[in-house]
């Protein structure tokens, strides 16, 4: 096969802070592939933001050259843009099984399950999108079901582990295909994309088996009930907390829609082992002695909604803490959420409770590589050019010098930001160039309304609020009709209003009084009336709400 | 000395999270003592509040019997509301040498200085507030001239520890003082108040010598310029880091305010030694070749004005990073900090720097005592009585629980809330009741004008931004004498503005034209108004907008 004038092109998109994670676009000859469709959660500054979601403005533009979506695994993080995605382009989206489960689930929610192409491809099977053969190959991760994905191109293999771990005894039974890695190495890889997420722990990461004997210890030795909240997608801890329930005769509780769902589904894939009667409704709830009892709950990362939240907040239907619970919550904060978690473990103890969390006990393993697995993958892969994906900057840079330090020449190593095109040929590979890759904004059932400006103005809002300045104008004469009137909201309270919003009204009076003769040119006005009210304001207080000046023409 | 009838009562005020942190009322007799006088960083949904400063109206109420604020260090939240409530309650205030230099810089920015009364205390020297002697004895902490606080009463003495730990070999010099607390122990404590912040870590904090070694070799073998970053109030890091660099021949430039002004300080009162010719000015920085150069600078918490994160960012005046440059964040994050941190050290590692931080690198140990120290502090003081302080609410039961393992008994360990009055007599503790203790929130000038009604309206306009309808209605015929108007900010971007606000307008419009007979009466006409176009907007965006109606009668 000839490879001359042959090009590979990739181009990670919309990671907010983390590179590579929510998509990746592989482009060969006339063929573009897109690994994964994610959504991120806004950062502090979105304010109102729920969603957002990846540009995909260069795929619109090449949309006859978009063969399909290739998705790695069933988190929100892979999966979550779909909905949003498939309404602009819709294209076929491939993925194992029980990630076919999990996407069906989502675009059944938003109407869009009947129109989307979905296939379910095994591991080990190839399939073609275009002139180019795919592979799943399975790793170990967090979720079931979970894959990495091959794809031969004539200039070679292109290699995307997608999230991974080596798990050797994995709960859910799927580990990581050192043998199929091993092969495609040996055959000889053009280019890794691997998991960065944790470049900077050194070591391995524990087995989920890990936690085998901690939950039978905490079923068998707690005198009351137990209350364990997890990932509401990590099935294979809801399968260790139910065997440790069973075994030590106490049934189990589910609590949280989403956890609820998952649980069902995987079930009845076969993706979860329920023994029978294992699960409790929520009238035997009240009725069974404590001892016998485990619930299964959202809310591991303090989330305001979720169900341990709101049993923290005393606050759910069915669960209200009492004398001798012990929770744990299963998980350790992801970073932005410490202040959360930390509050409803602070709840949870003043509610009486016991709590086991990260800071105090072991009663989680996290779902990606350490540092030593990192390296097992450099070596079972060999490839010629690596990028490190999935990770902030920081990540990615310590896994490009894990690279370095086994012999991928630096020149060979790609630290990319979203957007930047690495193309490679026969010759090498290099920085092509970059495409806009902006993030867009889901907020309500808007997509992409959402703007800086919006952000902009809803941030001042939010830090010292804002005043309506009403000023009713003659037309005939050009000259004041009425006093002007003040309406704040978020400025100062109530009680302590009337004084300052008086003398607004006299500031405003006066520059109206003084430009009387250019009333009816708004412009002017406006910024007058905005200028020395901010100006009275500042002095007056140190703050500067946003001001908003309206006239009324009579 | 007859003690019948005599109690002590203890009331923990305003810690946001923190118990017992910032404020602790001590009252016997006729006599009340405040310990500390600190603020607290607003929390994120407290929007564009500058400070939290604890509710004194229980100190206002019984200003008579106030003796004196007694300060246990000179850290903020320590010493931080000091400006705002010696401005409601002129007390005399009490601590040991630097502390005292901290209070004075902090008063004269607020002009209060010559007001003030303050007085040094050396520890070990007995003081006297009222019919109640103190006495400060040493304590060692991530600040110099650090304290508690015995204070003796005719129930017996009271021990108030302040932030601590055991460093037995401290780089200032200055070592918990267990000979004094043994002392006590020996003659009989009434009540222990221990600091709980590191409640949940086992074993012991390394000292602070632990890193004379990380900082030489930094210093020595780092081939550029050297780059640290701590808290402008840890004096002794200042010092390793001036020290190392002397040792291997770099000179320091020390940039930021806040650490400039407290390295003076400390230099002039002889809490830092300055090697003659070790500080470099900001044109010798420019001249002098990289490896001769180490930089002391604000912003190890990515506080978003520091000088760190102005250098991440590329937008400090003096510095830019360049080629060999290392970077060390000499601190942890403080929970609630780690996006921001997290930013900064991938901004540094854009910019080609190499960077040690708390993921990777141990150039920090921080400030309070592990759990092994808790132990050691309740040895040596054997208190009858034990009340957790300084810590969330799981560290104050953590550390209770560590008081129970060493056989105080749980009846006499008292895990508070701020505002819960403990009442000690001689027959024994109770929780004799609560006093409100509100938070204050300071913003901009103000102090308390910000309340409830304030936060919970900047975070609705935070959210979805702000809608005002403009009304102008004919005074006599009580009916719309123009279109209604409608202005909004923070809600859709202006490009997609036209069509929702048109028929906003348009469902403003039917609404007023329905209940045209009843236009005078504004409260139902806002009502009306709010609702209709509120439910619209629900249903079109599933957003809630602030709607603010605005009448105008003409």
């Amino acid at each position: 096969m000839s490879d001359r004038g042959t090009k590979v092109r990739l181009i990670p998109l919309g990671g907010l802070g983390e590179i590579g994670k929510n998509m990746m676009v592989v482009e060969c000859g006339e063929d573009i592939i897109v690994i994964d469709c994610g959504v991120m959660f806004p950062e502090e500054e979105m304010l109102g933001v729920d969603l957002v979601i990846p540009d995909v403005a260069y795929l619109l533009e090449n949309k006859d050259r978009v063969r399909g979506i290739v998705i790695t695994h069933g988190h929100e993080d892979h999966i979550g843009a779909l909905p949003y995605i498939l309404k602009q382009l819709n294209l076929p989206v491939y993925s194992t099984r029980l990630t076919n489960g999990l996407i069906s689930v989502k675009l059944k929610e938003h109407g869009l399950l009947a129109d989307a192409e979905l296939a379910v491809v095994n591991p080990g099977t190839p399939f073609h999108l275009g002139q180019l053969r795919l592979e799943f190959f399975r790793v170990s991760h967090s979720i079931p079901d979970a894959a990495g994905v091959a794809i031969f191109t004539p200039l070679g293999v292109i290699v995307h582990t997608g999230d991974f771990k080596f798990d050797h005894t994995p709960v859910d039974g799927f580990r990581t295909d050192v043998a199929r890695l091993a092969e495609l190495g040996t055959e000889g890889v053009l280019l890794l994309m691997s998991d960065s997420t944790y470049a900077e722990v050194p070591g391995y990461t524990a087995s989920e088996r890990a936690l085998e004997l901690p939950f039978d210890n905490l079923m068998g030795n707690s005198s009351g009930r137990v209350i364990v909240a997890c990932f509401a997608s990590l099935v294979s801890r809801m399968q260790q907390v139910i065997n440790a329930a069973y075994a030590h005769n106490r049934r189990v509780f589910v609590a949280g829609r989403s956890m609820v769902d998952n649980l069902h589904m995987a079930a009845e894939m076969g993706y979860l082992n329920l023994p029978p009667g294992i699960l409790l409704n929520a009238n035997e709830l009240k009725k069974l002695p404590d001892r016998e009892i485990a619930i299964l709950a959202t809310g591991s990362q303090g989330e305001p909604t979720s169900v341990l939240t709101r049993i923290a907040n005393r606050d759910h239907r069915n669960i209200q803490i009492q004398k001798g619970d012990t929770v744990v919550l299963s998980a350790t904060p992801i970073p932005g959420n410490e202040v959360l978690v930390s509050r409803t473990v602070d709840n949870l103890f003043r509610e009486g409770a016991h709590v086991l969390y990260s800071a105090v006990a072991n009663m989680h393993v996290h779902g990606h590589g350490s540092q030593e697995e990192l390296k097992l993958m450099l070596s079972l892969v060999k490839p010629k050019y690596f990028v490190p994906v999935h990770g902030e900057y920081r990540h990615l840079l310590l896994h490009s010098r894990i690279a370095h330090s086994m012999g991928i020449p630096p020149e060979n190593t790609f630290v990319m930001v979203d957007g930047e095109i690495l193309e490679v040929t026969s010759r090498g590979g290099r920085i092509a160039g970059k495409i806009p890759s902006d993030y867009v904004y889901v907020d309500g059932l808007s997509v992409g309304d959402i703007g800086t400006v919006v952000l902009r103005d809803r941030r001042t809002l939010s830090r010292d609020g804002m005043i309506v300045v009403i000023m009713t104008i003659d037309k005939q004469t050009g000259k004041l009709a009425a006093r002007p009137d003040i309406v704040s909201r978020g400025f100062v309270e109530p009680e302590n209003y009337d004084e300052l919003i008086e003398e607004s009204r006299k500031v405003v009076t006066r520059v109206l009084e003084k430009g009387r003769d250019r009333l009816n040119e708004i412009g002017y006005v406006n910024t007058r009336v905005k200028e020395s009210l901010s100006d009275f304001l500042y002095q007056r207080t140190k703050r500067r709400p946003m001001i908003l000046p309206v006239s009324v023409e009579v």
